[in-house]
């Protein structure tokens, strides 16, 4: 049996996109069992002492990872708009995936925030957004943002974003399998392939 | 005929090893012609606020790059040794590869030099160590020590670190194929490819 891989993302980052748009099929094909795990990279980057996202404090390096982007996208077949607002707010989305991590229709509601801010860029910090990609999946929308704006939805989150930090996570998207930690959309077939070895 | 990439990398750099192991297969194998750039990380790390490695400044971020290169080198099948100081001072041996940039034995003496580093944990800041690895590819030492210190070596090796700034690069390796930059060990295939292009 394989091992569990743990999927470590947050819907403000633009590599994540790239993650979770290839990691279901990936994963089945290794016939790999996936954690969805949402989490805020925001206090993570604080305890770094950043107040923005790393792409917007070093210049040269956001104006690079854009184009990285474009060329990614093109190379995976991903469609891709570069947003007119980055990094968004992902928190009620985050906490909608928290509380929805079990659900069987949460992989696509994933994606669809992804696709929402990435491809169709939408503010996913909006409410009505959340909500149009929860009833594209047949959920209700009224029912499940109540639900992730519970105040036990907002503790889970914070809950997750602290074990984040306790497995050494400091960027997204990240894969832990067992004690190991991979980093970043481009380790994801090492992820995978770790998450395969028997030992 | 494909176009020539420039290989851009910094002897204290950890994934600029994994690079430079693998470059010249994959390059020949793909026909693409390889300039190689020594350059310094140190002003233009300084020049986005660091004093230090990222590695270093960052601790979450230091013990995965660790964790990491132990499983890449496994994974290309390359010796390893997480040296005993870090960042070593890649200073002399990198205006050494900049007058011998156009020599044939300059793709061997870059990995004598990262081989010293990563595998021997030599002080590559140390002409003595500098000195063997010229000697043992048949070169004199005392004749290329002596050009890699004077001044015009010394102003061919700032320029080039200009240059690197005015490519758009901020870290190591970068690779350049035209007027596309790609950074990271991670990326090399795709320049590869990118040099492959016929448009």
């Amino acid at each position: 049996m394989p091992h569990r891989l743990e999927f470590w993302f947050e819907f403000a980052s633009t590599y994540s996109y790239l993650a979770a748009s290839r990691i279901v099929d990936l994963a089945t094909a290794a016939g790999v069992t996936l954690a969805w795990k949402p989490f805020l990279l925001g206090p993570i980057f604080r305890a770094q002492g950043w107040n923005d996202s790393p792409f917007n404090i070093y210049e040269t390096k956001g104006r690079y990872m854009w184009r990285d982007m474009e060329r990614s996208c093109e190379k995976y077949g991903l469609p891709w708009r570069r947003p007119t607002q980055f990094p968004r707010n992902g928190l009620m989305a985050a906490r909608a995936a928290c509380v929805a991590a079990e659900e069987a229709w949460c992989p696509a509601f994933v994606r669809g925030v992804y696709h929402a801010n990435f491809v169709d860029d939408h503010d996913i910090g909006d409410a009505r957004v959340v909500g149009a990609i929860l009833e594209k999946l047949d959920q209700s929308a009224s029912a499940w943002l109540e639900r992730a704006q519970s105040g036990e939805s907002k503790e889970r989150l914070r809950q997750q974003t602290d074990a984040a930090m306790q497995r050494g996570i400091f960027g997204a998207p990240s894969f832990v399998v067992r004690d190991q930690l991979f980093w970043g959309n481009d380790r994801l077939e090492d992820a995978l392939g770790w998450a395969r070895r028997r030992t």
